[in-house]
């Protein structure tokens, strides 16, 4: 059997560096055919080109291309540049798969462009769904692909659901309404501190999980628990599941990954050591599955799963701030997204302190009238750019900036 | 969508009322149209009849069939008796699925006679696949009907395998190659003893199970560890897995009631509290999930999952003699399960002691040449005639008694 091929977008960042060490693992099934970056890491992209031989690479920064043309000049390797360019090796021809693992509202239109060149989508970007869940599902059933969530919580959902699967072609991942979806979340580091201790804490803090390693976004996002609330919305979009029978509990040691609970009282659940290795090899590897180079889960060893338990709304307003935009639907879930990311930098950038991040969104999607349901993919990116100039606005008028130095 | 019709062999049992449990919450969908019980509980029964009214009767006993026609004078039920009454009631006309809850080797040929007469299994029998595994799956291959676990252990195993399968047509419950199957086990009441302290356990102590409550040959079976055994066996068969890639972990709370693992590092397990309508309303309206009478698994209640640790061979024999009989293939497990099932009833008698009863199978076994392979499910019941005889035979030879009154 020919290797399956392989488009990876993101490929310098945590997942796209996981995904190379699955692909790494088998090099009869996959073979990378072609990688995207943001070019922030050319070292690491450099090696990767040379280990990896893809035909093709496309950096988001024009400069940054033109540097690695310049360095690949003479090999059989086609530097690409622009959006346009991480278009190009989201559709490349020949391809089987394109997995999406860009970072931020930034992966949205490659994996837009994946899709409707016909390639199934290994989906780590948030964003798709967060920000356009509606449409990207339905492109993705109009152009009969699949779209498997690499989300270590959305793949454990993914895998109890369809483990016995055996149609291929099958593309909804629509689960039956009496199903409850309970995605499990770690706490992050400041798991049962108030919101008192929280105004008081710092980035360094914020960027220590206890065990997931992660790129520093999505790590502030583990520490508000904004990372639970978008996936709250991914869930939805991806699985069919109203806002009403999608649980979150707390388990801070990350074993269970999610679960799913029938009115039978039957529970699923998937487990393992927390490596994005797994659901990786899963996505990559499915319906078959293959070895991944990540310890096996000894339940003997672990002895106990120590902890599970309610989140804390009074201490991590974020989660509820993602279950209302859920609810309230339209451009709300973009708002709330394009709002955190601003936010986060900020934070990231030591311009506002951490409680101020949920005090900045809550306002901005207060700013936002429902008048007008977003009707495309443009309208949500217009969405997006709006909620990111008032979240601007909010720090200048309103933010006190970190309280600790 | 007329009720699914079902018929119920050992409707008296523990098994059998949690299935009418089922039924009677879901007079919509399920049927009772044909029961069979062993004739033990009477009073039990005619309330049954009363209550469901199916069609047909069968009793083992051909005496308490004739009392049980003379109550039903009059009346629009069948009453039939004897291996024959009750192998027609398990292929029943108009029967879409036959139940089978009769504890024993007893349930064999009822249960053999289902599959060849088209009907779907649901299987709370250990005995079909224990004594008789290759033979039992075969058959249902050959004719086409599905075998659907109702054991709490399979049940889980065939939920994470199976939850997504669409193919309504698919017989085979073949899981790939590379799975590993974790069964968790209570333990009994007599986790953590070791082998001198089990030889003083009282019957009372031994039929006190911690978590489940079932019939006293297996809550005895729960207590030796042979329960588990008998389901290693059991597994092997249902889910094509060599006795090397079945795992046994102690879990004494009864919560997570199977797993299976994957070389990708992913661990799927099936969850719930310990009641056994679940895994009946998943076999019942199988690939459909329906409401069952039971609790709803609280995680955030439960808190924490206390201890998953290694079984004790040394004070719990029963379960190292099991895989070593399902190594040894041919009618090694018919003799384990035969042997086993005298020295368990010799117990309950307490005409032997608790550590006795490991000692009768290991004897028993030895005794056994595998000259012949059993080539026919009647060379198995000779096998198991065989073993008994030769486990009555130890009581009179070597046993000592209990040691306690």
């Amino acid at each position: 059997m020919a290797p399956r091929s392989i488009a990876l977008l993101g490929c310098t960042g945590s997942v796209g560096v996981a995904v190379l060490d699955v692909v790494a693992a088998h090099p009869d099934r996959f073979r990378v055919v072609a990688m995207a970056a943001s070019g922030s890491n050319p070292s690491l992209l450099l090696e990767q080109i040379r280990l990896f031989r893809p035909k093709a690479v496309a950096l988001w920064s024009v400069e940054a291309a033109e540097r690695l043309r310049e360095r690949l000049a003479g090999e059989p390797v086609e530097v690409l540049a622009g959006l346009t360019g991480v278009e190009n090796i989201a559709a490349w021809d020949g391809v089987d798969m394109t997995v999406s693992a860009i970072v931020g509202a930034a992966g949205l239109r490659p994996t837009l462009a994946a899709l409707r060149a016909g390639k199934d989508v290994a989906l780590a970007n948030k964003e798709c769904l967060v920000m356009a869940g509606r449409f990207f599902m339905e492109e993705a059933r109009r152009c009969g692909v699949r779209v498997i969530p690499v989300d270590s919580e959305h793949s454990a959902i993914f895998q109890v659901l369809f483990q016995g699967q055996r149609d291929q072609e099958e593309v909804s991942l629509h689960v039956d309404p009496s199903a409850r979806l309970i995605l499990t979340a770690s706490g992050g580091p400041f798991r049962g501190f108030d919101a008192q201790r929280l105004t008081g804490v710092t980035l360094a803090q914020a960027l220590n999980h206890p065990n997931w390693s992660m790129g520093r976004k999505i790590t502030i996002d583990s520490a508000t628990c904004m990372n639970k609330g978008l996936e709250v919305i991914e869930a939805h979009h991806l699985f069919g599941v109203d806002p009403g029978r999608i649980e979150v509990v707390i388990h801070p040691e990350s074993i269970v990954h999610s679960m799913v609970a029938w009115p039978d009282g039957s529970v699923l659940a998937q487990l393992g050591v927390p490596d994005m290795r797994t659901p990786i090899a899963v996505a990559l590897a499915w319906p078959e599955r293959i070895a991944a180079p990540v310890p096996a889960l000894d339940l003997v060893r672990v002895g106990t799963l120590r902890f599970f338990g309610p989140p804390d709304p009074a201490a991590f307003p974020c989660l509820e701030l993602a279950y209302a935009a859920l609810r309230r639907g339209g451009g709300a879930p973009a708002i709330l997204n394009g709002a955190n990311e601003v936010a986060v930098h900020a934070f990231l950038d030591r311009r506002i302190g951490f409680m101020e991040i949920p005090s900045l969104i809550e306002w901005t999607l207060e700013q936002a009238d429902d008048a007008g349901e977003p009707g495309s993919v443009s309208d949500i990116l217009e969405v997006d750019h709006w909620a990111r100039g008032r979240a601007d606005e909010w720090i200048v008028r309103y933010g006190k900036g970190p309280e600790v130095a």
